[in-house]
C-alpha cells in the first residue's frame, strides 16, 4: 500500500509550478503565498505579493498580449505586465464564455504520442476480450423493491459460500433505486436503463451474468438484458439469462427465495473460484478519471500529474475516459480541437448542448457548477477552471466519446459524458467498462466503490499525512518542489499497474469503503 | 406476529364484492370467475360469464343511469343492462380524464365521521409531543461521500456500543446520493432539501439529531438543519447541531473519523436508553398509506379494508395520509369534492398541476403509470383505476395536503403528493412523519424499511399464503367470503396498535428487510 506520509514539506524556498514549457505564467505554491522581493529558483524576483494558488508573470506580459497557463491562453494581458508581478483577474481581459457555435473542430493536429511498450499486469482475461482488475461476483438488481431480499442473501453468502471460493475478491449487490415507478418509456430513460445494463457487464465482473427479479417491476430482466446483450458463458444452463424471480410460485416463504440466490450464486461462483490472473498488456486497462472535493492545489498538482499519466497510458496503448460535462463545458473549444474527427467534436458539441438543455428544464445553468471561492484561490475565469480539470485528460487526440451510460468501444483518450457529481461520474464510468478508477481531491474525500479499486491522489502534502490512511498517491510533493508533475505521473502509473494486479490494495479496498451506485437519471418518475 | 397461512380459502360458493351500500355492481371473487347461471347468496343469478375482478350488475340498470362503485359513477349504461349480467368497459359510456379545471370544489359535505374513543398503544413520548413507535438512532448524512465512512462506523456501534443499550431498537444510517453534484439552488432543490431535513427528524428518531458531514459539500449542515428547525435536547452541549465533519483537521487517519461518530453516537444512545413507552391515545399514529406490486384485488379486497381503517384512524383523532399522485390523478374531483376547504381543494389541484408539468417537462405524461393489463383485469377505465388507489384514503373529508417532503402538521385525513414509487413515496412519507406505514400488495412485494414498521397487507389469500413469513395481515378472506372488509379494517387497526406498541414485529422487521431511501430530486444534477 502507498504510503502518502512518507513524503513530508521539506521545503519553503519560494517556489512556482507551470503546466507546460509554453506557459507564461507560474502558480505560486508556498502555503500562505510569497512577498515581494521573493526570489524564485530560476532568478526572477517577485515584484510584489502574490497569495498562495495564485499566477505570477514568468517573462514580461506585453499589453495584449496571450496569458497561457495548461498550454492555453486563458485571457490577454489589459496593460503591460511585467515579470515578476501578481497575474490577478483584473489584469485579463476575460474570454466571453464559449457558446457551442462555431468552436474550432480537430484543429490542433499534432504528432502521434510516441508508443510506450514493455508494461504489462495481472488481469483476469474475459470471454468477450476484457480484462478484470478484481474477480468479483455482482448480482445484478432490476428494482429496488429486491434490495432487502438481496442483501439478506448476499450476507449469506459472504458468511457461508465465498470462504469456499478463495479465488473470488467479493461479492457485490449492484443495488439501485431504479427499475419501477419511473416513466420507463419516456425519451430520456434510456440512460438509467443502459447504465444498469452495462454495469452487470462490466470487465471485474467476469462475464457471469445473474439477475434478481421481482416479477412484476416495468424493468423487467429481458428489457435489462436482452438477449444477444452478452454471451451466456454457461454451457450446463439452458443459454437463458440467469433471473431469480422472487415472485416465481416455486417460492414459498422467504427462505425459498433466499436460497434461490444462494444456489444461482454458487454456480457462478464456483466458475469465478477457478479463474487465474495473468499476464496482459497495460493496454487492457480502461481507466476512468475523475475529481472530487477540489481545491486550489487540484489543477496545479495532482490533476496535471494525472494528466502526465493518461498520456503514459494512451501511449502504452490502454483506454481513459475523462468526464464531467459541467466542469469542462466552459472550455470545449479546446476539447473540440483536440477531437481526432470532426464528428468526435460534433459529438461533444451534442453532449454538451444536451447538458445545457437539461439544466435549463430544470431552472437551472452551468453556474450550478461554480463554488464561491474560484477567484479566492486564484482562478481568474471559467476557462482557467474548466482547464483545471481537463488537464486530467492529458494531451492526447480525443479518439471516443460516450453519451452517459454507454459503453466504450474504443482504445485511446475518451469524452464519456457525465455529470460531475463523483457518483454519478465513477456509476457511469462503471457502465462504459472502467477497471479502474482514479480520482483526486484537495479537500479530501473517502471515496470508494465495491465494483472497481479507486486510487485516490491527494493536492497537498498536508491532506495527505493528515488522512494517510485514505489517499493512495500524494501529488502534494509538486507543491512542496520534491517531485515534478512528471515523477508524479509515474508514481500514479505505476501504482496503477500494481493495484491492477492486484498486488497493492488502495485504501478504500483495505478499509471496504463502499459508495452507493447512483443512477443518472434525467427521465422523471411517476 | 400475525400468521397470515391460518386462513385458507374455503369457499367457492359464488361471490361478489361491493365497495359500498350505493354500489350497483358488484366484483366477482371466485377464482377462474363465474360462469352463466350462478346464483349468489343474495339470490342474484348470473346472466352470462363473468371473469374474475370483473363487474356484475347488481340490479338493472336503464341506458343512461350512473353506474356506481367506491360510492362514485364510474360511467353511465349505453343500453339497458340487466341484474345479473357482466358490467364489461364497451357498455359504459367512458367519462372522461379530469381536466383540472371546473373541478367540483368541497362539495361532499358529509357529516363527521363519529369519534372512536378509548383506542391507545405504547409509544415513546418526544419532547416536540410526536411519539414514536420505535427508539432509533438515525445519523443523518449530509452527502453521500460520508456513507462509506459511516457506514463502517455503524457496523462497529451495533457490535459494540449497541449491546450497552438495550432500550434502543436499531440505528440507521440515513443514506442517499443528494448533497453534491446538484444545482442545488435550482427551483425544485426544496424538495430532496426539506426531504432529508424532515426525515432527521422523525418521531421515530427521538429528537436524537445527529449529522455525519464532509466539509466541502454543497449541502451544509446549517443548510440542512438550520438553527430554529429543531429543538437541541442536550442539556450538555453548548445547543449546536451536532455535527461530526470528517475534513476537521482533528481527523488524523480514517480511524479518528470512525471514532468521533462513534463518540458522538454514544452520546445519543445514552439519552435513547433512558426512555421507555407510556401509553397514549391512538391519535398520536401518523400512518402513512400506500400500495405497491398491484393486481386486480388491490381495490377490492386491501385497499378497501385499509379505507375502513383509515376512516377508524381519522375517527381516533389520528393523522393519516394517502398519496401517490399519478394513481390517484384521473379521480382528482373524488378528491377535491371531500376536501374540507377549498384551499385544500385548491392545493391538491396545484399538485396535481405541478406534476403533469414535471411528467411533461421529461416527456412523459400519466399514462405513465398505467400497466397493461389493466382492462383484463376488470378496470373498465382510468377513473376506476384511480379509485382502487383512493379508496385506502376512507371516506373522511381530506383536511390537510402536503406538497413532497414537507412536514405534516395537522391530524386527520391529508393527500401527501408524492410519486407512486414504492420508494420515494415511503421516504417522503417519513418525511412527513409517518411513525406506521401500510403497504397493501397484490402481486407481492418484500418490502420494508429501516426507519418505521412496515406492515404488509396482501390482497389474495394465495399470496398470503405463498409469503407466509413477509405478508403480515391477509385480506384475501375478503375475496374468499370469510371475512368482510370491515372485518379486515378492524384487524388491521388492531395490528396497528400492537406493531406500534412494539409487542408484534412486522415480517420486515423480523428479517431486517430494508429498503434504500429514494429521494424525490425534481432539480437537475451537474
Ligand atoms: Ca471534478
Ligand atoms: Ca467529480
Ligand atoms: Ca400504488
Ligand atoms: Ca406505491
Ligand atoms: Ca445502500
Amino acid at each position: 500500500m502507498s504510503d502518502a506520509t512518507s513524503t513530508t514539506p521539506t521545503t519553503s524556498a519560494p517556489l512556482y509550478i507551470t503546466m507546460h514549457p509554453h506557459d507564461n505564467v507560474g502558480i505560486v505554491a508556498n502555503q500562505g503565498g510569497l512577498r515581494a522581493g521573493a526570489v524564485f529558483a530560476s532568478g526572477l524576483m517577485l515584484k510584489e505579493t502574490v497569495p498562495q494558488g495564485h499566477k505570477v508573470a514568468l517573462v514580461d506580459l506585453p499589453a495584449g498580449s496571450a496569458v497561457r497557463r495548461y498550454n492555453v491562453t486563458i485571457g490577454r494581458a489589459l496593460k503591460d505586465i511585467a515579470a515578476g508581478s501578481w497575474v490577478h483577474e483584473r489584469l485579463l481581459e476575460m474570454p466571453d464564455a464559449r457558446g457551442l457555435d462555431n468552436l474550432p473542430i480537430s484543429t490542433a493536429k499534432r504528432e502521434p504520442l510516441p508508443p510506450l511498450a514493455g508494461y504489462t499486469f495481472e488481469g483476469y482475461r474475459n470471454a468477450d476480450g476484457s480484462v478484470g482488475t478484481r474477480n468479483i461476483l455482482a448480482i445484478t438488481q432490476t428494482v429496488q423493491c429486491v434490495a432487502g431480499v438481496t442483501d439478506f442473501a448476499v450476507q449469506r453468502i459472504k458468511a457461508e459460500l465465498l470462504p469456499k471460493y478463495p479465488h473470488v475478491d467479493d461479492l457485490v449487490a449492484l443495488e439501485h433505486g431504479y427499475g419501477c415507478g419511473v416513466a420507463i418509456d419516456a425519451p430520456d430513460a434510456i440512460v438509467p436503463i443502459r447504465t444498469l445494463r452495462n454495469i452487470s457487464l462490466n470487465p471485474n465482473f467476469g462475464g457471469e451474468v445473474m439477475v434478481v427479479s421481482l416479477g412484476c417491476e416495468k424493468l423487467q430482466p429481458e428489457r435489462l438484458l436482452p438477449p444477444g446483450s452478452f454471451s451466456i458463458v454457461d454451457a450446463r444452463s439452458d443459454a437463458a439469462l440467469d433471473v431469480v424471480c422472487l415472485q416465481d410460485d416455486a417460492h414459498v416463504g422467504f427462505m425459498a427465495m433466499v436460497e434461490s440466490i444462494m444456489r444461482q450464486a454458487e454456480q457462478h461462483l464456483q466458475r469465478l473460484n477457478a479463474r487465474r490472473r495473468e499476464t496482459v498488456p497495460a493496454s487492457e486497462l480502461v481507466v476512468g478519471v475523475q475529481c472530487g472535493g477540489s481545491d486550489a492545489f487540484s489543477g496545479v498538482t495532482a490533476n496535471p500529474a494525472v494528466g502526465f499519466c493518461t498520456d503514459l497510458l494512451v501511449r502504452a496503448g490502454a483506454s481513459v475516459m475523462f468526464s464531467e460535462t459541467t466542469e469542462v463545458r466552459d472550455a470545449i473549444d479546446q476539447l473540440t480541437s483536440r477531437a481526432s474527427t470532426p464528428e468526435l467534436a460534433e459529438a461533444m458539441i451534442h453532449e454538451m448542448a444536451w447538458y445545457d438543455a437539461y439544466l435549463k428544464r430544470g431552472g437551472a445553468d452551468r453556474s450550478a457548477n461554480t463554488t464561491p471561492g474560484n477567484k479566492k484561490g486564484g482562478l481568474s475565469n471559467i476557462v482557467e477552471k474548466a482547464m483545471g480539470s481537463i488537464v486530467k485528460s492529458g494531451t492526447a487526440p480525443i479518439s471516443g466519446v460516450l453519451s452517459p451510460g454507454e459503453k466504450l468501444k474504443t482504445k485511446g483518450l475518451t469524452f464519456a459524458a457525465t455529470p460531475a457529481s463523483d457518483f454519478i461520474c465513477g456509476t457511469l464510468q462503471l457502465a462504459a467498462g472502467m477497471n479502474l478508477h482514479v480520482f483526486t481531491t484537495g479537500r479530501g474525500t473517502p471515496y470508494g466503490l465495491a465494483q472497481v479499486p479507486v486510487i485516490k491522489v491527494a493536492t497537498r502534502t498536508e491532506l495527505a499525512t493528515r488522512w494517510h490512511d485514505l489517499m493512495d498517491l500524494n501529488a502534494g510533493t509538486i507543491a512542496d518542489g520534491t517531485a515534478s508533475i512528471e515523477d508524479v505521473g509515474w508514481q500514479l502509473f505505476k501504482l496503477m499497474l500494481d493495484v491492477a494486479s492486484g498486488r497493492q490494495q488502495t485504501w478504500a479496498e483495505k478499509w471496504k469503503l463502499h459508495n452507493s451506485l447512483v443512477l443518472f437519471n434525467p427521465a422523471p418518475v411517476t
